[in-house]
């Protein structure tokens, strides 16, 4: 799916929302457990439920890959069940050399039929590259994240390289002479000094690609940080994790993030797949769902 | 396998060679080709050649799942396969928040039977923890890789919060007073003011763990900064990729990164695996396995 094909998608469904399926073979109703393709059979009946009130399903891998074999097995079935009026994402955080992220993006674009994948920024261009290079397919790198590590690294400020210099001053008949350690700046942006980590991410790694194949991950429960990234990447989507059980506000969010192509795709999970433990799971599933949809229908309308 | 456990294997077998198993199933030998566990035999007949030479075996999970349910068939075979008394590292460069980077750690500590994965930290501490809370198991953290990436992000400078600041200064009769942009340091290291990303990473991660939880990579290809690295983190394991095909030198490496416990894993991948292109390829492979083997042997003799 390409972002124009996306964009018509909202407007037509007039949401937004990407549901994540993060499906914890541990948390799944008591009458799926012993069934053999227990995982793939609570995704069907998730996908049945909500595809009418969502433009996107997200996939953890982490989850799948924790069963094994059998977890590819699901992931496999799950996203060749999601429609093709759907926008499939691999939440994977993969990244590494140019030889093994090519090996990666062929995982998820080639032998998976993912739309987009989610890539981690911190080995930089040759890490990220491989994923760029297919048509109508997303690289969707990590720009601030929404748990409390985001403070470790994303938030740190990065500079500027010191460099030593001497300044002369005449006071009356005395000459003067100090040594000083003037900032010289890596790049040119000289009216806004310090940058955090995160914000240099989005900066170089939008120079690598385009709105029409380069996303960012921006975490819901960083709102005050939503507008300054807007300003950083104006014209990309922006996939937004933490509203629901991590506490993100979907009004701030669209607030903050929604731009003139709408360029948000809202992600919840737990609030959604987990809405209900019982027999009644898919059906909750998909008012929590039609709640969230109906909540972004004035926001869509606007743009 | 524990610490001590390891650098025992280091001292019986006299080195510390960490080969990579980073099978492309295009590049196999034609006549394997056809075989429908063709990945898994030419690992196994690989493993067979050269296990009296390394101490370790490097799973690129990449190359695997590239292959989907077939690929990680062939990744449980293999690490099955691999004996117990080498250390066995998954390549996943894996991390996510909390929940999730719990599933990948039960994926690899758990589903399969590794004793380590290799972790990306730009995601910060919640992303590591859960790696951490296996005993005789290792996250092996991304410190500064082999690539030309590296420059992007991880040799950024980060800083301090500047701070404006008087300064006064009496010289004979005349008072002078200036204004200047003091910088505050966020951490203590008042005598290494300025510090890379990369460093501050393993300032960081290794007060989450300790070195029987927790080691680094750091790329062969980045010799001039083993030194500084080993200044950070003295007592960790350090996973050496990029000798090899990617060019960095063992000899370098050795010298710059080995410390009292030798405290080294070389990996090399591609000059081992595909020593030879022919149906000689195991017995190749084991040819260029002892050679580095024996390359490293004056090296551990003097610890």
């Amino acid at each position: 799916m390409n972002r124009s094909e996306l964009i018509q998608q909202i407007h037509q469904k007039e949401n937004y929302l990407c549901i994540g399926l993060d499906t914890d073979a541990a948390k799944l109703p008591p009458h799926l457990k012993d069934k053999p393709d227990a995982v793939f059979q609570f995704n069907k009946a998730i996908i049945d439920a909500t595809k009418g009130f969502c433009v996107s399903y997200k996939i953890n891998t982490a989850f799948y890959e924790a069963r094994g074999v059998k977890g590819w097995e699901a992931m496999e079935q799950t996203v060749q069940y999601i429609p093709s009026t759907h926008f499939k994402i691999a939440d994977a955080k993969r990244g590494d050399i140019g030889n093994t992220s090519a090996q990666y993006a062929k995982t998820f674009f080639e032998t998976l039929p993912f739309d987009a994948v989610t890539i981690n920024p911190y080995m930089g261009e040759d890490s990220v590259r491989p994923f760029l290079e297919y048509n109508n397919k997303f690289a969707i790198v990590l720009g601030l994240t929404s748990n409390e590590g985001a403070h470790d690294f994303e938030l740190l400020h990065v500079c500027h390289t010191r460099k030593k210099q001497e300044v002369h001053a005449e006071i009356g008949k005395h000459h003067l002479k100090v040594y000083t350690e003037e900032l010289e700046e890596e790049e040119q942006a000289k009216d806004e000094p310090l940058r955090y980590l995160y914000e240099m991410v989005l900066e170089k790694v939008s120079s690598w690609g385009t709105p029409d194949n380069l996303m960012f991950v921006a975490g819901a429960t960083r709102t005050p940080e939503l507008a300054a990234i807007r300003r950083i990447v104006p014209d990309n989507f922006l996939l937004v994790p933490g509203v629901g059980a991590q506490g993100g506000s979907l009004k701030e969010v669209s607030e903050h993030g929604l731009n003139k192509d709408v360029g948000l795709l809202v992600n919840v999970s737990r609030a959604v797949i987990y809405a209900s433990a019982g027999e009644d799971f898919a059906a909750q599933a998909g008012i929590a769902a039609k709640g969230y949809s109906e909540k972004m229908q004035s926001f869509v309308a606007h743009r």
